[in-house]
Formats: structure tokens, C-alpha cells, sequence
């Protein structure tokens, strides 16, 4: 009937202004039962549970065997790490793939069957869930005893398709992927050239003391082409050159030539390339967003236009100012909008709304959240006011600032002083002294400000915020001191009590008292225009960080694969201990040393090596000696078949990573230094600065040839004319 | 009379041309004396002389004391440096005094009294020169025997005075130093924070063992700070991070987090700031070379126009053609430039030219000089048509790039198999036959295109001369190695005879062969673009090169001053060496320790040493000792009082040139990249791209009354009206 095709109508408008206020696709299916399952699997309770289970789902590799996560990482401290039995992390990995189960299947019943066909990413979501389980099955039936595990590599894939943001950006990488490898062609034909210009220059002589560096670095095609590939990332740069440069000084024109080649231009031609590839994206990102905003609310237009209610007689088509109310009541928004855009309506006093009205009130959802802070009590009396002129007055803001700075020297000074102490010979009585009275000083202060300024209007500045909780939090530290180890007098020693000693309270307190002193920030206007602009970048990174995590993740589980077991008795250890010079100073090394630490068994190594240098007990060893095994160890793996997985995870995680995040910051900043001027007649109101926004003046409004043509392309509403 | 004024109207115009051309400014004197001063000053002789006196009052140094240029750097090996006598230096430093004293004379006669004044640069020069002279004079006095030589710091500037794009490139740097600073001011301020942190975090504990690391890294706030500048340039990331993560994994929170903000953001903040200063640097620095030169054949109209025998009743001022070609007879110009000018000039076959008429004419000048290749000769003979198809084709070419290919790869597979053998068992008879066969092959390529081509036409391009020029001198190492030691055989042992062994003979021609393989650039579309574009940067880079030198030159000659003398007794070393391998690691610094080398006094020290560890024989002592020793000197030097000089060091070589540099690369880059679709069409005519050019379509034209302002405002030029 009429009534249940209206409340169809207003449904799918409801739905259509949701998905215009999170930036979603409209293209899904519209009948009634769809749209319910649709805000269903939209509501907050399902997102959540979704983020969640891709939480747990790739936490698990921190407690799966072959795992070593403990507190530290000394091997002659460290607990056992604790083994979860057969059939406790796969259950609870089965309970995740059938979450993303029934993600995959509302997600491709609400697109349509004709639509999944054409989506890649829901394909690959259900060949990865497909593959996991026969692999789950696997592990089951082998009582977890099977030695690769391909889904784990899988896992990964979960927290890309779930963000939109991440494969947009994805299919940005893919397409500079040509340039780039064009640039890395290149580095590789600059690389293999000078390698052979290397081995004729500095080839073995008869005199073996003379050129026994050369050995070292290039001795044969692999060892020369590494030494020359470590140079690139420079972290060998002097050594592989001092013997070169010993012997005749020209020859450190072949190295300058090389680094000044490779590191200087090509290295930066990449950076130009990503950057140039990258300056529209963000535009281009924020453009489609717009774009899909307004296409919902149009469709929310032409649903709501067909209403029954709607006189036929109307040229136009327009929709009746009560239909939207109650799409409006329905709707899950912001409620400052929902208020704001109701206000507008009301304040129209139009009974029906063209499209283009319709459009203008919805862009209230554009605009800035402006937070006006609540005003100062109005005191009677002419003390108070006085009072309250005084330290309400700006000036105030900054004695207190240098009174933090007072005391961070103050600290500064006993460090300094205390520096070459035994902790037996420390008095800390100066220090507790010094650090009461600016404490008190901080809690005078804040009960001044809230005193001119009320309660209300204090907290509505998030530095207040900031520095009334540090203040409150050292309170409490120094009372609690007081309360165990009395006040401060001469000859205040640290000694044990209680949960923590007093040399630990102590530090504990002057830390907090360096962490307030950024309360400076706001009051410098350059370091403010940093921070916002850092702030803004992490924002606009959020979808490179997902990506970098993933290509982590998926480093990190594959060289657990790879490595695992490759530990083997120990033998020419000069050459090993040569090999790890070189690749252990890769920048971002390390890192990754530390995700895939864990299958290396260092204890059956350790046991091992004492053998064979006939050590029994091995509490006695010293820590130099595990961490050179350590080194050994690792070298042993990435000399024998691993080098090319550590070059591979140079060239992701740090050249292209790298590049990337530089384009980003100058595409950022370039667009805010630009824009400086005109923010600072911005002083008291604070404006929720978002990419949307900063982009506001150069967006182009979509037409509305461009939407209907959209509309009318909708794979499940159609609209009547 | 009025020929005397005639000769001098057309004095000055040739003066203004040539001032156009060169891109110079006309605010000079135009009395027929001075214009004659003018013309000598900027003839090529005296711009020669100038040149060459700059360069070798900046070379002195490495012949001064204490200088230790040798071949080798190797205390063992190296002879004593030669020590020119007393006065020696002195003397041609005197004459370059003098040289330079004739410069600025000529130089503040020619731009005037009043304009001298206002000109800061002839001031400093002045003064430089006047100190340099005290100096000079005390020097002599003290019968070189003074410490302290203060002229030899001022040197650099005499380079920078004399080039006017250096000046420039200064001033926009120095735009820029106010940015720069603040954020050295927040990079300061993150450091001092983070210091201060780590030192409250890292505290001495009672256990001794467990901290032993931390007294190395963070043992009191100068040692704590200089670990932390160093983690800034990453150089020892993973060894000041492991004993802390080995305690508690949670401490790499503290390194992380301080690389990311420290080497991610702040780091690349300034590569953003600089970038956005630098990007409209080149555009404008086009900009004024334009306005200059307009201005130039502007104020040659203007003269010309007030020659007598312009008939006085034409409205608009208008010079004769024949005047003009009086000026571009008596010019200095390219001849190519001066032809096109004339025949364009006959062509037009009017007697009166206008301004703009006049100004059309000299845009010849801006034109890029196409270069028609000659055309190949035309054979009669069929065959000979048939040979000069198959041999002009640009396969053959291709073949070409294909055996060389070849024989690089024989070359590699040989140094594979021989790497690891013994000079005395070395075989060169394998490679000798293959390297023999390969030259020969070569020369018939070169022989065949020569046919196809014809002489001319293969010489004017430019790969063309390349590849016959390395096969020319191939073929004769070929023959001189035949001539010596008989054609290959097996057993063909490197034996030394003559000049240089068999086996360096081989090496020789094996490199060149390498080096050969370059021709390949021009066949990949990619390579090209990214040759030119570098070559492109060279050009733009020049002035940046110069300041480079000039800091490095200044740098040094500092080092040489504070160090001199610096070498103490050994004493604590270990903890010396803790402090150099911080400082050894920063990227630059080795390249500054060639340059400063020299007044290490090396011999006495090792002899200090030698007698402390009582080795009598210093020279049975191991090359490592004389590493170790040179390296723990150097650190006494950098660990007493010359930290501060090294990161002064750090930051202006490789923060902020670095910087600037990619900044350009960017900018230059972008717009290559931008505009590589537009060159793809020219294909056989070769431009010659400058910057100029580059620019050409965004450049602005000066407005007439832009000019004739600037024209009147010239200080020593009244023109009538």
C-alpha cells in the first residue's frame, strides 16, 4: 500500500543520509529488509565487533609457538615464554573466521549478486577466508605439530579490505609502481657497473698485507656488490673507504662518485617522483569524498520526492518539509548538526524544498565544529573582579611557564650535579625540596585560573586540561611519598618501601614535571603551526600506517617461516661477523630483528657455542658474549640465504616508506604555510581542522548532470522517471 | 663633435648588446674611456686572469704548512710533504693581492661613487683585501712563523664575490634562514627534552652489570645529548637502542618514538620549508635575467636612437639599420647568433626599425641553437646503397649496444671464476683472445657507420664521438700490449714490463670497456630523461657547488687553525673510543677529516705512542695500530672542544645542503617530468636545453614602461628626452 512504500521511501532517505555523513557508496540494495540488515551492519556494535576480531585475529602471533614474548629479551633473565596448548588459538581463530564469514556474506548479499562479480577485493576476501580454513584443517589434523602455516601470511589481507581509505591508497602506490621501478632499474644498473669498476680497481696483488681490506669488501661478485649496496643506504661509509683512501687518495673519487650518483641523485629522484605523483591524491581523495557526500543527499532528494504526499501538480520535483523532519529524527547524526540543520528548516518556513535547498541544509555537515568557550563568572565584588582581571590576564599563562622552566633547570642542575654519583652517595633531600614548593606553586596557579575563569571555562581549553591532570597526578605522587617516606630532610636516602622506592618516586615526578612543560607549546606560534601540522599528518597517514603494519606483519610472519630452524653450528665466524658489519647498520634493521627474534632458539644456540668453547656453566658467561652469538646467529641466516629477503625489506619498509611519508608532509605543508595568514585571525574560537576542510577552497562542487547520471546508474533504485 | 658623440652612441650600444647577452647589469659609467675599461675588463683575457687568481690563491692551501698532501695517506708509506720556503707563498699570494686590489679598483670606478657606496659587496671585498694584507704583513714579519693566520679563512670569499648567481643564491638562502632556524629551535628543543628524559630514565642502579651500558651512552648530560644528536642521523640506531630493549622491551618505546618525531618529522619539516622556498627560486632568477636582458637591447636602442642622422621629423624614435649592423659588427657574439641577426635583419629590407622591431631582432639570442646534423654522403653504387641501409639503420646500433653487453658479461663470468684465485695462478689468456675479438669488433662498427654515415655526420653526435673515441684508445692499449708482451697464448702470466704489468694492462682496457657500455643511456627513453634531468641540475647547481666550496674551504682551514697543535698525551681511551664511534658514523664527517688531516702531526704522535707501549721499531708495527691510533687522536680532538665544530659541521653540509638540494631536484624535476611529453617529438634535433629555456612558456616580457623606468633611473645614462 501507499503508507508501506512511504515508509520504504523514508528508510532508504534515512540510509542514504547516513551513507552521505560517512562518505559511503550508495550502490547497495534498497528494499526494506535490505536496509535494515544494511544499518545493522553499519550500526556501531558491528563495526566494533569487526575491528575487534582483526585485532585478536592478528594479536595472535604474539602468543602462538613459535613466539618468545616476555618482558625482556636478555636470554639469561627471561622466563619461558608460555606455550598455549594444541586447540586454544586456533579455537579462537576459527570464532574469528566465522565473523569474517558472515562479514563477507552481508557485504556481498547487500552489494548484489551483479556487483560482486565486478568486486575484486570481496573475491580475494573469500579466496583468503577459503585458503585459511583448509589451513586451519591442516594444523587440526596434524595436532599443530605442521611446519608452515600459510594463513598466518593471510592475515594481513583482513585489515586491508576493511578500510576503504587503505585500498584507495593502495591503488594510488600501485599506480606510481612503473616510475618507481623504472628509478630502481636504474639504481640496479648504477650499482652493478660501479661493482665491476670495484673489482677491476681493486683487484688482489702479490703483497697479502697490503690488500687485505679488499678481501673484505671485494673479494667476490656478492661481497662487492653488498659492500657497494650498504654504501647506498651510507651506513658504511667511511670504512669500506679508509683503506681505498690510504693507499692513494685518488681513489676515494670512485667512492664520492658512487655516493654522490646513487645516494645523492637517484635516491632524491625517487623522492621527486612519489612526490610528484602524489601531490593531487589528497585533493583527489577529498574531491570523491564530496562527491559521494552529495550524491547521497541527493538520493535521499529523489527518494523522498516520491512520496505520495507530494502535490502532482508541482513542475519541479521538491519534498515536503515534514518528511524530512522525520527522516531527520531517524537519522543517526551528530546532534549539534541535527539541531542546526532543524533550526535552518524552521527558519525557511518553506512548506516544500527545491534540490537545491534540500542540498543547502545539508551544509551544515561541512562546516566547522565552532566550539565557543563558556563564559567567565561575573563576580560582585570589586576584589574579585581585580582578582580575577589579574589572573585571568595572559601574563599569568606566561609566569607559568616560567616558572616550569625554573624548575626543568632546577632539575637539570641536580642531574647534572648527581651525574657521576653512586646511587648510595644520592641525597635527595635538595631535589624533594625544590620540587614540593613548585608543585604547590602548580596547584596555586590552576586554583587561580579556575577561580577567574570558572570551572566550566577552564576545562573547555584542552592545554588547562592538560596541565590541571599533571598537576592533580604530581599531587598525589608527592603526597604519597610524604605519607611513606616523611617530609624532606638532609640526608634523605632512597631506600626501598612499598610498591616503589623513593629514587623511583622521585624520578617518576620530575618525568611528569618535563612532560608539562609542553604546556609551552600553544603560547609559540611557529612550534603551535608544527604541531598542527604533525597532528593533521598523522591524521591524513592513518591509511600509509595501516599499509606499513600490514607490510610488517606480513615481514615478520614470513621471515619467522623462513628462519625458523635455520640455526646451524657455528664456523668461519670472521667472515659471518664481517657480513653482519655491513647489514646489521641498515637503518631499519633492526626493528624487524626484533619481530622475528623469536624463532631463532637462541638457548639451544647459546648451549652450543659454550660447548664448544668448553664453558659449563653458562650463568657465568658475560652478555657481550650472547650478544655477539646473537649477532652470529642472525649473520648466519642473512649471509646464507636471506639477503635478498633484507634488501627487499630496505627497499619497502625504508626507501619507498620513507619517500611516501616526505611527499605527504610537504603536499601537507606546503598547503598550510600557504594558508598561515589567514588562520590567524582565528584566535579564540578553535576550528576542527580536517583535510575536508583545509581543501575547502579549491573543491569543485559536482553539477547536477553529473549526480542524476549517478543516480540513474544505481544498480538497485529506480527511479520513476 | 657629432662623429665623436656618433662613436660614442655606437660604443655604447655594442657595450649595452653585449651586456644583454651576457646577462649583466648596464648601471655602469658610458664615457668613451670608461666604456673602453668596461670592454677590457670583461674581455675574455682579464675575466681569465681573474679567474685563475681565485683559483690559485684557494690552492695555496695545499702547498702551504701545514699541509700533508701526498699520494698516500699512509703514515708508513708516505714521503715527507714537500715545505715550500718561507716566503714562497707569501709571494704569490701577494701578487694575487695585488691582482685582486686592480679588480675592485676597476670595478668601483666603473659603477661610480655614488653607486659604490650603496653596493655592500665592494665594501667587504675592500675590506677583506686590507685585512688580508695586515695579515700578510705580520706574517712576513714573523717569518711564518705566526699560529694564527687569519686571511687564509677570508679566501673563500674572493669566490663569491665574483660571481654574481652565487650572490644571489646567497641571498634567497639567506630569505630563508629565519624558517630554518625555528625549526633547528624545535629540533633543540625536542633534543633537550628527550636528553633529559633518558637521563632520568637510564639512572645508575646498584647493580652494576645490569647498567654497564648505560654508563656509556648516558652517563651525564654531554654524553647523553651527543648519543642522542647521533641517534638523529640514525648512525648508531641499532647500539644505543639494544641494551635497553634487552632489559625491557618496553624501553624501545623511548627510541622509537624519539627517531619518529626527531628523523621523520622534524627532520623532513625542514625539507619542506626549504622546498617551499626554493620553489619559485629558479622561476624568478629567469625572471631577472630576462628583465636584464631586455633592459640591455632596450638602453642600445635608446642610444642608437639619438644618433644624428635619424631624420628628426619621425614621431615615434626609430633606428637605422645600418647603425645597427656598425654595432653588431664591433659586438662580441656567438658568429651562429650574429649570422641569424643580420639575415633576418636583410630580410626585413626596411632602413627604420622601431623598438619593437628592434627588441624582435635579438630574440634570436633567446632561441635554442638547433643543430642539424650533416646529411650521409650518397653513394652511386648499389651495393654501396644496400651497405649504407644496413649499417645507418639504428638496429645495427642495437646490435652494437648487444655485444657489448656481451663482453661485459664475459668480462663479469671472469672476474667470478678468478676472484678467489692467486695473482701468480691468474690466466689472462681467456680473457686477452675474447677482449681482442670483441676491440676488433668494435673498430669494424666504428669503420661501418663511418661508411654509412659519412665522417661529418658521425661525429656530430654526440654518443657517436664517445664510443669512437674509448674504441680509438682500446685499440691502442690493444696494440701496445701486443707490441710488449706477444699476442695471448695459454699461460699468458702478468709479468711486469715497461710502464705498467700485463695484468693492469688487462684491467685498464676491461674498465674501459665498462665505462663504454654507458652508450646504451641514449637508447632508453627513461635513462635519457633522468641523464638529462641530472645533467640539467649540474648546470642549475653551480652557484650551490661554489657556496659549497666556499663552506667547505672555510670549514677546514678553521679545522686546521683549532686543531693545530691539539695532539696530547694517550690517556682514558676507552672512553674515547665510545665517543668516536658515535662520531666517526656521521654521514659527512669523514670527508672533512681528509680535508683536515693534514695538522694531525701524525709522526710525533705515533712516536709519543710507540714509546708509551715501548716498540722500538715503528715499522713492524700492524697498519690496524695506526688506524687505532689515528682514529682515538682524532676522537681526543672531537671529544675535547671541537664537538660543537663538528655539528656545526653537520648541520650546514649535510642538513641543510643536502636539503636544498633535493629541494631543487624537485623543482626541476617536476617540470621536466611535467613537459616530457611535449620533447618526445623532437627526435633528431638536438636542443640545448638551459634553464632559460626551460622556463620559456611561464616567463613574463617586461612592459615598455617597465623598461624606459628603469632606463631613467640609470645612474650614469641621460637620454635626451
Amino acid at each position: 500500500g501507499a503508507g508501506a512504500d512511504n515508509d520504504l521511501y523514508i528508510n532508504q532517505a534515512v540510509v542514504f543520509i547516513e551513507d552521505a555523513i560517512q562518505y559511503r557508496s550508495i550502490n547497495h540494495r534498497v528494499d526494506s529488509k535490505s536496509l535494515w540488515l544494511y544499518r545493522w551492519y553499519y550500526s556501531r556494535t558491528c563495526q566494533w565487533i569487526l575491528s575487534l576480531t582483526i585485532t585478536v585475529i592478528l594479536a595472535l602471533a604474539f602468543v602462538e609457538e613459535p613466539s618468545s614474548l616476555t618482558l625482556t629479551s636478555d636470554v639469561r633473565y627471561r622466563l619461558p615464554a608460555w606455550n598455549p596448548p594444541c586447540g586454544l588459538t586456533e579455537s579462537v581463530e576459527l570464532l574469528c573466521i566465522l565473523v569474517f564469514l558472515v562479514d563477507v556474506s552481508v557485504k556481498s548479499y547487500l552489494i548484489g549478486w551483479k556487483e560482486f562479480w565486478k568486486n575484486k577485493w570481496l573475491m580475494a576476501y573469500i579466496l583468503t577466508l577459503i585458503v585459511s580454513f583448509a589451513d586451519w584443517i591442516v594444523s587440526l589434523s596434524l595436532f599443530c605439530k605442521e611446519s608452515v602455516r600459510i594463513r598466518r601470511v593471510l592475515r594481513p589481507f583482513f585489515v586491508l579490505q576493511n578500510s576503504s581509505m587503505m585500498k584507495k591508497t593502495l591503488k594510488s602506490i600501485n599506480s606510481t609502481l612503473p616510475e618507481m621501478a623504472s628509478v630502481l632499474l636504474l639504481l640496479a644498473v648504477h650499482l652493478s657497473l660501479f661493482t665491476m669498476f670495484a673489482m677491476l680497481l681493486f683487484a688482489r696483488t702479490k703483497d697479502n698485507q697490503q690488500d687485505k681490506e679488499w678481501v673484505v669488501y671485494f673479494r667476490n661478485l656478492p661481497d662487492s656488490l653488498t659492500s657497494l649496496l650498504v654504501l647506498l643506504t651510507t651506513a658504511n661509509n667511511p670504512d669500506v673507504m679508509i683503506p681505498a683512501y690510504s693507499k692513494n687518495r685518488a681513489y676515494s673519487i670512485f667512492f664520492i662518485l658512487f655516493t654522490v650518483l646513487g645516494n645523492l641523485f637517484l635516491m632524491n629522484l625517487l623522492t621527486a617522483i612519489i612526490y610528484n605523483q602524489f601531490r593531487g591524491y589528497l585533493l583527489k581523495s577529498v574531491q570523491s569524498s564530496l562527491f559521494r557526500r552529495r550524491l547521497g543527499i541527493r538520493a535521499a532528494f529523489e527518494v523522498l520526492s516520491s512520496l505520495k504526499e507530494t502535490p502532482a501538480s508541482a513542475q519541479q520535483s521538491c519534498v515536503s518539509a515534514g518528511a524530512l523532519l522525520q527522516v531527520l529524527q531517524k537519522a543517526e547524526m551528530d546532534s549539534h548538526c541535527k539541531q542546526a540543520i532543524v533550526r535552518s528548516l524552521k527558519m525557511c518556513s518553506c512548506d516544500q524544498l527545491s534540490a537545491a535547498q534540500f542540498q543547502k541544509l545539508f551544509e551544515e555537515l561541512d562546516k566547522d565544529a565552532i566550539k565557543q568557550h563558556p563564559p567567565s563568572p561575573e563576580y560582585q565584588s570589586h576584589f574579585m573582579q581585580k582578582m580575577q582581571f589579574a589572573f585571568g590576564h595572559p601574563y599569568f599563562g606566561y609566569l607559568g611557564n616560567v616558572v616550569a622552566l625554573a624548575n626543568i633547570i632546577s632539575i637539570c642542575v641536580v642531574l647534572v650535579m648527581d651525574a657521576d654519583k653512586q646511587p648510595s652517595e644520592r641525597d635527595d633531600f635538595f631535589l624533594g625540596a625544590i620540587n614540593c614548593f613548585f608543585i604547590l606553586y602548580y596547584l596555586l596557579e590552576m586554583l587561580l585560573k579556575v577561580l577567574a575563569m570558572g570551572l566550566k571555562r577552564y576545562l573547555s581549553y584542552p592545554s588547562n586540561r592538560f596541565d590541571g591532570l599533571l598537576t592533580v597526578i604530581l599531587l598525589i605522587l608527592e603526597i604519597a611519598t610524604f605519607a611513606v617516606y616523611g617530609f624532606p630532610h638532609p640526608g634523605w636516602r632512597p631506600e626501598f618501601m612499598g610498591l616503589l622506592s623513593l629514587w623511583d618516586m622521585v624520578r617518576l615526578v620530575n618525568m611528569l614535571i618535563v612532560f608539562r612543560f609542553l604546556r609551552i607549546i600553544p603560547n609559540m606560534k611557529f612550534m603551535a603551526l608544527v604541531v598542527t601540522t604533525l597532528l593533521d599528518l598523522v591524521k591524513n597517514l592513518r591509511a600509509f600506517a595501516g599499509i606499513l603494519v600490514v607490510v610488517f606483519y606480513a615481514f615478520a610472519i614470513t621471515g619467522i617461516m623462513l628462519f625458523e630452524g635455520a640455526v646451524v653450528p657455528l664456523g668461519n665466524t670472521r667472515r659471518m661477523s664481517v657480513c653482519l658489519a655491513n647489514l646489521k647498520k641498515s637503518k631499519l634493521f633492526l626493528f624487524l630483528i626484533f619481530l622475528i627474534e623469536a624463532p631463532f632458539n637462541i638457548k639451544k644456540a647459546v648451549v652450543l657455542y659454550f660447548k664448544e668453547k668448553k664453558v659449563i656453566s653458562w650463568h657465568s658467561a658475560q652478555a657481550e658474549v650472547i650478544y655477539y652469538l646473537l649477532y652470529v646467529l642472525s649473520v648466519h641466516l642473512i649471509c646464507r640465504w636471506a639477503k635478498i629477503y633484507f634488501v627487499a625489506w630496505w627497499l619497502i619498509s625504508s626507501v619507498i616508506w620513507i619517500n611516501l611519508f616526505v611527499a605527504l608532509l610537504l603536499e601537507n605543508f606546503i598547503h598550510k604555510w600557504d594558508r598561515r595568514c589567514q588562520r590567524e585571525s582565528l584566535s579564540d574560537i578553535e576550528c576542527q581542522r580536517t583535510v575536508e576542510l583545509m581543501f575547502r577552497d579549491v573543491l569543485e562542487e559536482p553539477t547536477e548532470e553529473e549526480l542524476m547520471e549517478k543516480l540513474h546508474q544505481h544498480p538497485h533504485l529506480h527511479l520513476c522517471r
